[in-house]
């Protein structure tokens, strides 16, 4: 769903009990179809190198996805004459495809002609490595930007053209929308109205022929590597130079929207009432948050309000639950971030944030993390449920009146869990923090040592929720 | 593939949207067609309790299994006439049916000839109530009985004529066996040599006709309701009545087979060394053991030594791994026996012994334990590794040399891990303890503590194994 | 869908070349899934003998059904030490297993109390071989019956107690209907209002548990094989004897609407118009039925009306399109009875009845016929159409005025079809008839001459239909 | 499998029967996931139109393929709002990409220094129109070229530069290969020895980038539209033009090779005795082709050696069997060929070459041919089998022994059938051919006659095969 490129290697049960109920014996190839570009067992040793080929292959050519590779039992003993095995080279880079001139020109008359444009950066903008393009026609051509969730960093946030400040105004009230790399979907609430105007014009770059059209019928399809696609739209406006007119009413539209949200979301921030919200959590974060550091993060407001503020500065630094929304991928996505970091020795950190319920999806995985000592902060943002929970107040009324199983809503979690011990468990660092103050030095310290991955058990107010959104979740026209 | 019968509701995203990229969109009713005996998605509102009513009785009629039904979101703010609904009743009890008069009588003479008998009690005979019959049956004929994993208790484990301890031998040497609802799977060998004699004489009572003749071609086959042939079966043993020979051969080297073996456990139990081994920690454990507790239990040695040492007196008491074998189904287990004794204010307490592998897998459901204050007994046997571990000096000597990340073998986990620790991070107790004395105190105070859970985290020797097994794990015929 | 025992063998791609583009290469295992119990390939040579044991014990235990087995090309040429094949016997008969002895009392009770008993004998009665049984219970009871399509000749269409003739009558208005191995699927209307009384009490009689409470909440059910369960309920009616007033109102209803049914068709079958209808055509061939013949039949009015005049005399000797209702299986059913009938020497025919569309489906199969000489007499109803064609006036007018293609209702065929010639393109006999006497004459010749196969091309009336009907095809509740 | 755009529509059972055993209830949208690219059934009639524009985008965007959309039954009656119906546009034209220019300069240089460079040109070149540009390049660059079965007509089979008459020599020795929109599959031998020079460079020219690097490296990797690719690589060779020297050994060597098989070719095409052999009855066929005729055929020897006999001059104007190779496909190519002629009014005839085994499987389709009266001529070859037939005289011979059924070996089928006269019952013309002169006069007389269909009933010599081969079929590397 996300269309990373993953292999999945697993095990099976041994081929010559097949059939006979072997140990955890399924039809694993079969069930992964749905899930994968490419699902296949290897007939054979000797058909092992190939298939390990394709099953790369398949996941980085073309739209990058996920691939399955079965291994029976047996192979792990089997014996193979070397001779009888082809060796096969990995496989050469992905190739590379362009769009074709006269859709590129068209599309420069297109963005020409917009008095209301907007460029959405997805995560396809990353994947491509198509910062320095896209960055160079933000600027050159003075275009207001905007990244999805996964496109964060491909140019940096604190950019002055980047509008996410903005974000609902300026998809609903763009004419002229330039896609790199982003998909339609709920993200994008379908391209539809009332999100967008019913005239809008999209133009959609992308490496997937059968992603061009999806929900609406785009003014321009320019299908290629994202990369390559950026730098044909450069060299049109490197012969013919334009810029869309910094003092144009859209602009100031744009600007005056940011401004008032930003004050909003200060405001917020700046709240000094116990427990503390999602907005005053955020901003002490962002203060110390190292302009290198990969940000995870999974949950529900957690990570929607997180998103808005926490800053990105570098492109394939953010992983989040992406297209599909699944919980209990954060710290996996944290395991692997800084398994790289560390083997590059780069001395990056990663900065998992967390929702409590999140957490709860994977939180054992801490034992890895204290195991390889990995660099890695966890930030648990636990309002005791999810979306909205209970105080400890309030539980302990409950409680008098009898038995938590009987009242207990179905989205609370125990209040004042002690998150933090999870890690302290398997010899991490561990703080639980009240007040601003707590978590400014938690995470000055946690930052601080390099020794030991740490866990800071954030509690917020139960009842806070995001600030008032235009629209309501999931909207999409009524027809 | 445990066969239990189960029903699964899943939420699906909008239809209106489906194709479009809607949040979490995939063909779950698809997905879960390998998985399941029946999955569907209500067509309509109006047709949701006919659909219901069919996923009850398909997980319960014929031999259990799950059942997925696929709700999408806007049904949940659907509106439906009343009268447009077909009201559907619950479905009736699962039919019973019997096996055919002549191969009772064929069943009886088989067994009435045997020279070295022995019944199979499967989780087909618990899951069928049997427990009354089989135990008749037992004693009148004065045959000696193995269960399966999940079959345990429907005789109680202390019954003199199990023959658990002298296991391998048993199934070795055996002329007829019955089978109660237990399947000829990797679990019992697939019934053949060189785990059996080859010509040894299966009678098949099951459920489920497909089951029948699977891997071997049985002398007998008993189709029908466990509970009802078992009672066909006495009825032939009421009119001739018949007992094998307590005094014969066979008897005899069974009872000295479990001699043997038992002194081998008691002897390993009684060691004095620390840390302690499987056996030691698994004596302790059984003498405080609840006649009337629910056992539950998952782990690779954890689960297997556990299981020959901790017994069980009542039937459907014992939840493991099962069939498929797999990990990561405990907790669950747990807080469903739990809520179920709650429910029915029994009293009952749960144990559940884990591996600290296993544990991994949902440690973080200690939470809803806590939250909803269940009256369970975590025990996690702790070696640091799957199948072995590595102990605390290595560790520290491995670390002096450099990297963890380059040098742990992938089974080890970090050692000294205070798993306890992530149970008092919610409000239960906890307790490390490294020897026997304190695990004696440890588990009588968890035991007379019935206000909250609680979590004793059980050092043992990393490297310690089981004792010698005739043969490897998962062995099979040559042929 | 039909449930019937069938075993599917299927060569597959070299495995070797796997995921190379192989000829013909697909997951045939996997698409094979969803229409069969059981689905594989051996995973070498040394498996075949397990896994096709497997595959016949599968389609023919519990429930009949289809299995897949795929043999990949490469296993034509293996060699294989025979010494480590593991020789597998076939598997014993299907087991047999009876209904619980309190169902069996219940059902006879509700039997008992019947003032509208139907009985309802369906195609699993037939595989069953319960004809015995069921045909003493009939006439014991002095109960009517219906048969299902695959149903008829369990007992002979013509016995007295058969009210086939009012079928919707008899649905209609029963109290007490017991099913012998018939679904309540669409054939019988889902069993429920306006088709059947709300508060019909219904005794399933099945194989199968989970096809018990299928739309309907029975009264009784019994699970078992059918013939053991009739001849349960035919000992409760040995002990304590009973027998349903043969001089009751609902015996008269049936008797009445069966006589004004009978005299309708009668009186279609002797209108004198050119060309023939359908009455006309089955009541003439129905003359020369011979009793022991096979009779297949498919299409649409063709297999309706043919159903209804056309009588079977012997359980298991009608071969119809089934409960998945489809086309181009009359041929190859055709061929199946034949060769049977030919390999036991018996001397019977098949009589393949074939409407003109469903012989589109495959025709072709005359050449097959044709090179082994098989006793197949088929007759091709033939209307120029499917449901109702064009006449050859009509045809030729609007040819007059243009182009066939744009004008031609997709439902029509071409008018006057030889299809006799595609029988004597290959040597058999071809007869086109126009009028009942040549009709009567080509029957004769076909039946007496057992030298050769042959075709009969009966043109019928394009527009003739039906008799009206009491209610729509596959009519259900509102509800 | 053949990569071709297709949208199958099908209807389904009626919603609210879901379950409960509705006529023809199957999960349709499921079973076709193997086969589709997009397989769905719109939630609701006001989603249809999207779904469909989906169903055709996706068949038609990227690599071609087959598209399932399944309409419930209950949706032909059903009313909707015409308000509440988003209208969806058909989508544009697919988008058409480059390769990088980087690579296609590199292509160039490859293909410069080729020794012994060969084009193969196959049916992605056809689809995407791209036979100006390849013409272009294979006659200023003067390379030689090989069309795949599909690919044929690209470029007139007749032109000079076409070796397929040397098709083995020149894969085994080419040192450069030019693929342009073929795979790499069985058809192409995996593009591995023996079949060719192990150091072979590829260059891949192809609209899937999954497609590129299976079965080997490729050298240079295009990807993009096919014809775009081409244009860019003529450019290549416009700004420094470069041609391969015709008088090269390399040219000398396919020369001879393609003289000398045209030689036995040819000898083996006027061999008098009779019957007839596949070369004979190809060369007369050849001689009368219309040059705008399409071809379609399918079958063993008759497909593989008719298509080294009838040349093609057109694109996309041959239809076989194609990658999967399945029969049954002849006759519905033929009707949708002859549909699109006959809509154009192009005067188009449509020369349909069969096996006779190969018209087995949808020969009952002459009806449709008829009935529509379409400008079809079908040509069964006939040798009374599959591969290999009997005489009528050996025929006879067995009869006399006995049953046929018991000796006819399964790949022959019955001597002497008279196809053409299954053309004859629907009033199409028929000729039952033996001789060169007959053949002649037949398909003169069918190429006349624009009236009416016909079908050409070749005998030929039922132990004809094909000239001696190289290699054996489906040949690949031992490794």
């Amino acid at each position: 769903m996300s269309k990373r490129p993953l292999i999945v290697i697993g095990g099976s049960s041994e081929r010559s009990q097949e059939t006979m109920g072997a140990f955890q014996e399924f039809p694993q190839v079969e069930a992964c179809r749905l899930y994968s570009k490419f699902s296949a067992r290897p007939s054979s040793i000797e058909t092992i190198p190939s298939i390990i080929e394709k099953a790369v292959r398949s996941s980085i050519y073309g739209r990058p996805g996920a691939c399955y590779v079965d291994i029976p039992a047996d192979f792990v003993n089997l014996q193979v004459n070397v001779n009888s095995v082809r060796y096969t080279e990995c496989c050469m880079p992905p190739p590379v495809s362009m769009a074709e001139t006269s859709a590129i020109c068209m599309a420069a008359t297109v963005i020409r002609n917009a008095k209301k444009p907007l460029l959405i950066i997805g995560k396809g903008a990353a994947y491509a490595h198509a910062e320095e393009g896209i960055r160079k026609l933000v600027e050159r051509c003075k275009l207001p930007f905007l990244p999805t969730p996964m496109g964060k960093g491909v140019i940096p946030d604190n950019h002055p053209n980047c509008v996410a400040a903005a974000r609902s105004r300026a998809l609903q009230f763009a004419d002229v929308i330039v896609l790199f790399g982003a998909r339609l979907n709920w993200i994008l609430h379908f391209g539809l109205p009332p999100r967008y105007q019913p005239d809008v014009k999209f133009i959609q770059v992308d490496i997937c022929a059968e992603e061009l059209g999806n929900n609406v019928k785009p003014a321009v399809t320019l299908l290629g590597d994202i990369n390559a696609v950026t730098k044909q739209l450069l060299e049109q406006f490197d012969k013919t130079p334009w810029q869309y007119p910094p003092e144009s009413s859209w602009w100031k539209t744009l600007r005056e929207k940011m401004k008032s949200n930003e004050a909003t979301s200060k405001e917020l921030a700046s709240q000094k009432s116990l427990p503390m919200n999602y907005y005053t959590v955020f901003y002490h974060v962002q203060e110390q948050l190292p302009r290198d550091c990969f940000v995870v993060s999974e949950g529900a407001n957690t990570m929607d309000i997180g998103r808005t503020v926490l800053q990105n500065y570098l492109p394939r630094h953010r992983l989040d639950a992406g297209t599909f929304g699944t919980m209990g991928v954060g710290l996996g996505f944290a395991i692997a971030a800084a398994t790289l970091a560390k083997a590059r020795n780069t001395g990056q950190r990663v900065i998992c944030v967390e929702g409590d319920s999140a957490f709860g999806f994977s939180g054992m995985e801490v034992e890895t993390i204290c195991r390889y000592n990995l660099p890695i902060i966890l930030l648990v943002v636990n309002n005791n449920g999810i979306y909205q929970g209970f105080d400890v107040d309030s539980w302990k009324e409950m409680l008098k009146f009898g038995d938590a199983t009987a009242v207990a809503p179905p989205v609370c979690l125990l209040p004042n869990s002690h998150y933090e011990q999870v890690m302290t468990a398997f010899g991490g660092k561990g703080y639980f923090v009240q007040t601003p103050e707590e978590l400014q030095k938690s995470l000055r310290e946690s930052l601080a040592d390099t020794t030991a991955p740490s866990l800071i058990n954030i509690m917020i107010e139960p009842q806070a929720t995001r600030k008032a959104q235009d629209f309501h979740w999931l909207t999409r026209s009524k027809i």
